[in-house]
């Protein structure tokens, strides 16, 4: 069924949209619903696109609030890793639900996902409507290269077998866990089966100074030697990129998201270095990274922090633009996030929202800024992913049952209460 | 008329809360209400603490988004300076009316304003039932001490025969904008009067180089060495404040209010020495600064970057507690921001929220850390302030109206559009 949204406000023009087939076959100010169509009238509406959320493991929200003030890597040893031992494939879907269910709340339509079980998320996902790219994680840390290929293997498989509109990807996990043999298997992975390839890349100094001391080169460099840097890589963090390698990554047509708020929280001392990378040319977008080490899905939050740490790193105000910002936040500063086209415009994925034009953050000056600085996720009405209608009025529907189940979820890991 | 509410959760004990004269009368498992009561059942619903604002323009709202991506000087001299000029009162009464919309929306019940035509905002904080302390600046840079003396005098004047539970407060802008004179009369005006003082200090650096250089001491031994230290000074920002004066302020009783989102939007290069000044035992309180230069007044959302700030300076994943945030946040680290009590006792100020407890934020995790990392001022449902309920069910009554009147304001003033 096509969808027709009508009296809706773009820069300040009453304008209506139709989508066919999950993306936008028209959008204008005469666009009208044809016989059939579902239809929303706006009621004057701001009509804006849809985040993409570029790095998060979604089912970490079971983890939200779970050792958050304890240092990283007792986070990691003492919380997080002997909890994860014992997730199972319904613990990742009801995470997983559940941060669906929050980014559709703050307006994300798409996200790029590296977790556990990604069967389990793939099926959330599906059932929540949303759009992702998702990859179970690559590790040999523990010397077993043979067990991970074979169960990754085993999960591409199922995932390009699954829904349309979601997209399997390599997910390393790391240049510091992942052997040189299985980087080189997973680029060799992607390119094979024409998918996207995702990895942690220069979240802490201490990756870069490994990096130089085992192999002689910085994590890009070296990453690129192993022919992991291409136009279908996505780099998270990228904390400590010198300008080298910025370029190199930018020649190579590869992405970085940033994510402040976990690189912050966990404190690891840097910031992604923005305005070099936007002068060597850098395709970047935004993440949350996990809801375990942020603890929030509402991307507009993290995009005013995004913005505010690029000011004061910079000490520049001017270091960064609220509309270069909200579109960073959409996916339209990065082909591979953005879809390769301008939003809002004909042939463009049908993935927007219209925002409550009332609320008293978005009463005074321009829309842009607003969105960056003065609201957050509260904001957003209605939700639409490819032409699918996933939020109006601002509640997702089943949220509360999905919280029940996620928190019963909680309790059978043995770290939460009902 | 007092107020009781019943069936709100505390600390997973389901409770019951009665107000009288603006103070808590009786809180625990057994408060049923009297004849005559308003009641209000809870259904369950978290209660905490209200929040306070320790610093803010509220009327600010109405540059909200104007020359927002200007460097400091910039946006002050050729956006804020000429535009303040023009302001009336009716334009500050509907810029603070946006603003105490917006805090009552999201959980701050009092707030310290510093801003033109008080007894302007002091009828629009009236009008909107909360509570605060307020103060017109006083400036002397044009050298016209007299003038700002007799405006500042018939201000308080007029401020003490004002409404009940809203306190007047002398405000000398900074100790680059008033002259030692002035300032020292401002001290004694404090005193005599009996009121709180609060002004700017230790924002930029180029403030304590410029105090140095004249004075041959840093801003807080100046401000002291003239009489300006002391239990009920407020000193906001307080960004460069050295070891030594933390002890000194410590030593004096006064309250040091963190501004991290203005700070990092102006980017002023610093962040306040949260670690130093707690080690130090100085009252620390949160606000949001003005919204032209925030541009937000929902203070969960600063209360998230104030502490990932203060973990990413101090690259310490343990820097702050969420715990300890929040008691920031609602003013309890600060006795003369706090009420001098601790809340939610019988004797507290009856100031407290009831939460969305279906929000998917607030599902998974405790409550302080949800309340910091995860949720922000959209999970708050009812406010009450001194007993009085001053929002239910997420929505402040007359908002859109108020809203179009502070368009309409700037829309006189010449920067904004209907």
């Amino acid at each position: 069924m096509s969808l027709t949204v009508t009296g809706a406000t773009l820069d300040g023009e009453t304008v209506g949209l139709r989508c066919e087939g999950g993306t936008i076959a028209a959008i204008g100010p005469d666009v009208v619903a044809e016989a059939g169509d579902e239809t929303i009238d706006a009621g004057g509406m701001p009509l804006v696109p849809s985040l993409v959320n570029g790095h998060t493991h979604a089912a970490m929200t079971l983890f939200r609030g779970y050792g958050g003030d304890l240092p990283l890597m007792r986070w990691l040893e003492e919380k997080i890793w002997p909890v994860e031992a014992k997730l199972d494939a319904d613990d990742v879907y009801w995470g997983t639900r559940l941060a669906c269910a929050e980014m559709i709340r703050t307006g994300t339509g798409r996200f790029w996902d590296m977790y556990w079980h990604p069967e389990a998320t793939t099926r959330a996902v599906e059932d929540a409507g949303m759009r992702a790219t998702i990859g179970g994680p690559l590790f040999d840390a523990d010397g077993r290269t043979a067990e991970a290929q074979a169960r990754v293997s085993g999960e591409l498989d199922a995932l390009a077998e699954g829904p349309g509109g979601i997209d399997a990807a390599l997910a390393p996990h790391s240049i510091y866990t992942v052997s040189e043999a299985l980087l080189r298997w997973a680029g060799e992975q992607a390119t094979e089966r024409g998918l996207a390839l995702q990895i942690h890349l220069s979240e802490t100094e201490q990756e870069v100074a490994d990096c130089l001391a085992a192999h002689g080169e910085r994590p890009a460099a070296y990453l690129d030697r192993l022919g992991l840097l291409g136009e279908r890589t996505v780099l998270a963090h990228g904390v400590w990129l010198d300008r080298a390698e910025l370029e190199l990554i930018a020649a190579r047509g590869a992405t970085v998201v940033a994510n402040p708020v976990a690189n912050m929280k966990l404190a690891v001392g840097g910031v992604f270095p923005y305005p070099a990378a936007r002068r060597a040319g850098v395709a970047v977008g935004l993440g949350t990274d996990g809801p375990g080490s942020n603890d929030s899905l509402d991307l507009l939050s993290d995009l005013k922090i995004f913005a505010l740490t690029q000011r004061h790193t910079a000490g520049d105000a001017t270091a960064i633009s609220a509309g270069e910002a909200l579109e960073i936040a959409c996916g339209f500063r990065a082909s591979l996030l953005g879809g390769g086209t301008q939003p809002l415009t004909t042939g463009a994925r049908a993935d927007f929202l219209l925002l409550r034009g009332d609320s008293p953050e978005l009463g005074i000056g321009d829309l842009a800024t607003d969105l960056v600085y003065a609201a957050n996720g509260s904001v957003v009405d209605t939700t639409v992913v490819a032409g699918r209608v996933l939020m109006r009025g601002g509640e997702v529907e089943g949220t509360a049952e999905i919280v029940a189940q996620a928190r019963e979820r909680t309790v059978r890991l043995g770290i939460g209460s009902t």
